[in-house]
């Protein structure tokens, strides 16, 4: 896909709306013909900013309610199954530094769709090495070394370098799409706008 | 429209997504078959009861400046025009009292759109009880008359009654909709979909 337009997805595991984004954008933008690349970072600096200390969606039960709801009616057009996890939001932390190793080890998408199918899907708690580990594992990878190296100084660098580009970049929800030109785009319900602007 | 399926369209004159809902909300209700009501309400109240005092577009800088980019993108395609006011977010009880006295006589959808349309195309302050008059009279009816029985306390308390509704049915933004089994739907983006479930 070189010399294609390029588009950015910004994705958080903790986000509830990031798992639809993240099941259906790469066939979305194979047809339009858009490289993607896929960028994890954390929420949790963006929204401390913010002076929240936890999901905006724990913090305003009414929007809090109506976004499961919401989430159900969107997982349901797209034969999503979606089990509300018991732990909400998760610590992602573990689970964004594996995504940084398998994604520059070229089986990152994979990894990310399944620990959304984890979290979501099946309501598991991907805030535990187990179940990350679980994940790695079921993709034919060796779990103890990824993540011994999802540890290391440089993936924890790698991380916070990306979040603070987020942070730079506007965004300030998950998911978040943005072009090569810097356009931002919130929110699963803009994917296909995303998409349109970066094919222009 | 007896007998058609209600979809209530639940909105904030302050409220900027839901200057293009009001825009393009009727054709679409009239296609699909369904029976609109218009429901004008305050924010204030709700967002006081988050604990927030102005807007969040207004507390959340980094939210603020993607909504107006957004805002700008979406009343493109639709070929809206947009002047972002300088007062934001302004100050809606007297139009909304007038809303609900002009929706009672049959020319409500005519001067809620009218507000808007001073309000985000032309950047006017309908926070000014003047800028209001001028919507009135120019729709023909007599200003003087019409607002002050918006400051009746039938109206006041109509206009209480239908706020306290919207926080009943989980209403914590606008545009909202409402279906007649309570399925609530949030956000410009979401009126399609609302308008396919009240058909179903």
């Amino acid at each position: 896909m070189s010399g294609a337009p390029r588009l950015d997805f910004w994705f958080e595991f903790a986000s509830t709306y990031s798992y639809p984004a993240a099941m259906r954008i790469a066939p979305l933008a194979k047809a339009a013909g858009v490289a993607l690349r896929w960028r994890p970072f954390l929420l949790g600096p963006i929204f401390q900013a913010s002076g929240w200390s936890d999901s905006p969606f724990n913090i305003y039960p009414a929007k809090g309610r109506y976004m499961w709801r919401d989430l159900a009616r969107i997982c349901d057009a797209l034969e999503l199954p979606l089990t509300r996890p018991s732990v909400f939001p998760q610590n992602t932390l573990g689970a964004a530094r594996v995504a940084l190793v398998a994604l520059s080890e070229g089986w990152g998408e994979d990894f990310c769709r399944a620990v959304y199918a984890t979290e979501f899907g099946k309501g598991g708690d991907i805030g535990s090495p187990q179940a990350v580990a679980d994940v790695i594992g079921a993709l034919g990878k060796d779990a103890a070394a990824v993540q011994a190296r999802a540890q290391s100084d440089e993936i924890k660098a790698a991380l916070r370098a990306q979040t603070g580009e987020a942070q730079r970049l506007g965004i300030f929800g998950a998911p978040s799409f943005v072009t090569a030109d810097e356009e931002l785009f919130w929110g699963n319900d803009r994917l296909e706008a995303a998409i349109a602007w970066t094919k222009c």
